[in-house]
């Protein structure tokens, strides 16, 4: 799978969270899909339950309805620096991806918070029309603070 | 337009910065310019002045002047850290970009600061060479918290 | 040589650490080589020594059995986000290659940190099997605060 289209995959989703456009974000799955954050501790303790589910777009848009709801995204959003994906394994159309990312909490204050790193843990394919879509994503966070509710999507 | 080019035209101006070679960072823009640094809640209230303005290499080249008698160079430098460009419009050869950046404040004494995220807004055309440069550089940044004088170019 | 390749070194170099299989990262340079661990200032003054050396991969093994049964590992672990690369020089089959990054320390109770910002300044080329790896990694830190072991590769 061609590395440049990965590349974009990930800024595309990166900027649709950084952006605010969040009604944009289910999009990027494929229906049904696996979405989870998680912590490195959390999946090496085999500790299933993540902080974050979601197994379909309708999951992930309801999230995104909550997340306008609580009013959450006026006070805070995020800033991804996205590393490039590695390609760990590629079987026929699906490709399985690491990634790196750091992200940067802005409370509308102006004040800046390294809020959480991590990696992307994808399974990733082209939908009917081609276009690259994530079946999985697996947020593995390196720290273990998060809100009990970390309502914008990583 | 190639994404190769605009990546090294990214890592090139960010380079020239974080190695205090201030003086090729006009040489990356046309003449005349624009290049602006302003807050995303500067944009998102209309209001049009930013923290920094330029339109000419003149200009910019003043800027570079101005640091350099001010010794500002002494006390502080930067680490850029840029995200992947996301073109988001092409027509003929001028491309409009956004591209994520992180930038790390690193004092003399060796005190290392998260100082500003945001986004590059770009427009980019080759030169009479064929190589790539800034046509637009809108650094929108997402903190506001700025020293009265950014000296240094984001 | 190929910027997608040399973007795979880099990929590897950071998830071989971030995912502490510490003992893959020797595999990664030539034997003999060069690995040093310096800071922005001590090369400025031309001052030699720096904070790690190691010149062949036996002593990059020694650095990890050391880091290993320091019990190291278990206290803390990096999340390494890297720059694009710039190729500065390019002989033959040896490329000079200059990379930012940005390293974030993660103590086991979760605690975040910004560790350190620099610069890789790399001799790169192919092994006998064609793969690239390092002759040369001189990782130019930003700042000047370290620990008197930096135990972890940077």
């Amino acid at each position: 799978m061609d590395a440049v289209r990965l590349v974009e995959l990930n800024a595309a989703y990166a900027r649709i969270i950084d952006n605010e456009r969040y009604e944009e974000w289910p999009g990027l799955f494929h229906d049904p899909c696996l979405y989870k954050v998680t912590t490195a501790e959390n999946l090496a303790t085999g500790l299933e339950s993540g902080i974050i589910y979601a197994d379909s777009r309708g999951m992930l848009e309801d999230r995104i309805s909550a997340l306008r709801q609580a009013n959450i995204y006026e006070r805070q959003r995020y800033r991804h620096i996205v590393g490039l994906p590695v390609v760990t394994t590629h079987s026929q159309d699906v490709a399985e991806v690491e990634t790196s990312f750091l992200v940067v909490r802005i409370m509308r204050d102006g004040k800046m918070e390294l809020f959480a790193t991590g990696c992307y843990r994808d399974k990733v394919k082209p939908d009917a029309n081609g276009a690259l879509r994530f079946v999985e994503r697996i947020v593995v966070c390196d720290g273990g603070r998060f809100d009990t509710l970390v309502a914008i999507p990583l």
